[in-house]
């Protein structure tokens, strides 16, 4: 990964080729190595005047010739991208893939971010009604109080772990702890902490940051090749679900993630229990809550309770987000998907310093594309 | 497909819809039958304000919990679309996929599509300083012309061929046959066919058109379950070459497609001279010679002799772009791979009515990404 931040100084090209050189070298890899690169991301086009990143980043990266393409699937690029050269390297048609994500998103031409995210809402439905992420996540967090109890408290809570976990991890955009008074019932939380979209606040979405991450991956038999702590992708699942929030059965229930999170689970013959740990995408707090539910970790309506005895915490029973997710870490939504499956890697080598989850052999993680309607979930493991 | 052409009253999302309807009705193929969707823009977010299409489309299809993703590499998306969703199957992930590519460029907002098209070239040195896909082509003329000998009339020639196969084809863009009169050599040529980038003239480009093209993948052994005529993808290949043109060893060669063709031919067993028919990408008709070369088959140099000699016309020994191709047909860039496959699988099935290649057994198409620095090649044959 490159650090996630803000890059004034750096393209979106140059923060893919710095990330991608990094998992290059991690893998002692050369140009011979890589038959195919995969790029993600989500507004290279619209933020950065650049189509065709695959074909700029195999020729910066020397790698010609290559096959190179970009997947793109709204903040979910970086997972379906993972999933593309997964299925390369089965088929056959591979036997080493480099998959790199990047999104540069603090320097936006006219228009707003939150504009440029919202294009993948619903466009008749929800678009043209100013309907926007934020706005989504607060009618979302309003039902969850309503059914399940849940408070303002529990939504501060997410983000006072996730930037607890994130001020130990040197890649995050945010490494800054923040205290529960100091965003949540106190004089100063008011001021701290403003109102976005009722209920979310400030410190319930994620930040705006610039960043790249990549992998390798190789066919299993190669793996020893280039590393001697080779973790396996033992499930990938994908589900989608309808566009509009407004259509699905009920709004409380990410059904993408229940389909997909299952798909991988039974694809690597584990279960929920069975994981030692989860990157979720907490793009706005109520989400890591939601998720923790829906992949199959909590009961539903239970995942507050869970964050708030600490079984999420990173000494807890299954730590959620020891990165920091997207909350601390940052969501350069290109690079998240690809970013969840890095940190993954370290933890399970044990090379994640001082936010290491104790013993960690399985991990899991969730990549959302739109507001949650199209799903990516990866089970990986020591092999 | 779609219909190529001009559609004021349709979004992207509506062509996208309305072929890949078409393809599933083709197939007999109902919303159980598909697992995965690819969809494949290169313009959707930066021209139709849309991103994460595939979750579009795969909602509006009533394909839901299908997998979906958007690929996009430049005017080659369709090609690396086809691929991925061939890996997919191949894999074992998915039994059936459907790739639908799109565009809808004739409504530009702000600047000029030929700006919107160049943002796939070499940021320093080729956009920042005004290069554009026309005058690229330009230059590539200019040096075939000296090389080897190609004439303005050799240009016109490729544009009189392919006007009179579009004619042919009611899903054509252009159904205007043209005589070689009326673009070359003539008082009214100068009129009707003015200079765009010296040399490359009007009818030696394609036009921008909107459209959409649509196929159904499935496993082998699931084929005979939608068609009594199924064609296999027999090989693929895709490779990349340095993306400025100025850093290529020899301009004047497509490497990226002498690799991908030669990949495409060795994995499904043939030769060049195994082809019944090829459907070549020709956005410049220079384009068309070069390719014809490239892929091997003809010797480098000797394309435009085998076009003024009638071998690439439709009852030639190797009918070139019977379709009418990007000239004529028409370019609506993230559709074009997939059109030229649709294309092969109508011709190989006997269904290509008044443009019916003889005896077609097997097919090649090329689709290039960038100015042919990503290049997909494709075999396909009857089964």
């Amino acid at each position: 990964m490159t650090k996630f931040g803000r890059h004034d100084d750096k393209t979106l090209i140059d923060l893919m080729v710095e990330s991608s050189l990094r998992a290059l070298e991690d893998a002692g890899a050369s140009e011979k190595n890589v038959d195919a690169v995969y790029a993600a991301s989500m507004l290279a086009g619209e933020l950065n005047n650049r189509v065709a990143i695959g074909s700029a980043l195999v020729d910066q990266l020397a790698l010609i010739p290559a096959a190179a393409d970009r997947v793109e699937n709204g903040p979910a690029s970086g997972g379906s991208a993972i999933k593309n050269a997964y299925c390369g390297i089965a088929c056959g048609m591979y036997d080493t893939v480099l998959v790199t994500g990047g999104e540069k998103m603090r320097h936006v031409p006219g228009e707003t971010i939150t504009d440029y995210i919202a294009t993948m809402t619903n466009i008749e439905a929800e678009y043209v009604h100013g309907v926007t992420l934020p706005s989504l996540a607060g009618m979302l967090t309003r039902l969850y109080m309503e059914r399940y109890g849940l408070t303002e408290e529990d939504l501060a809570r997410v983000a006072v772990k996730n930037h607890l976990n994130g001020s130990k991890n040197p890649y995050a955009h945010i490494q800054q702890p923040i205290a529960l008074e100091g965003i949540y019932g106190s004089p100063e939380a008011e001021v701290n902490n403003p109102m976005i979209a009722d209920p979310i606040r400030m410190y319930h979405c994620c930040p705006v940051t610039d960043g790249a991450a990549s992998v390798l991956l190789c066919a299993t038999e190669k793996a020893k090749e280039f590393t001697d702590t080779p973790i396996r992708i033992a499930g990938i699942g994908q589900a989608t679900d309808k566009m509009a929030v407004q259509d699905r059965k009920d709004p409380a229930v990410l059904e993408a993630l229940r389909v997909s999170a299952a798909q991988a689970f039974k694809m690597s013959k584990t279960t929920p229990q069975d994981m030692s740990l989860a990157e979720l995408h907490d793009a706005f707090t109520i989400l890591e809550i939601v998720e923790s539910e829906d992949a199959g970790f909590f009961k539903k309506g239970a995942g507050s309770k869970a964050l708030r005895d600490g079984v999420t915490a990173l000494e807890g029973r299954l730590p959620i987000n020891p990165s920091g997710g997207l909350k601390a870490r940052g969501h350069p939504v290109g690079a998240t998907g690809v970013a969840q499956v890095v940190e993954l890697t370290w933890q399970l080598r044990g090379e994640a310093d001082k936010r290491q989850v104790k013993n960690a052999k399985r991990g899991f993680s969730c990549n959302l594309g739109g507001f949650a309607n199209n799903i990516l979930a990866f089970v990986l493991e020591r092999s």
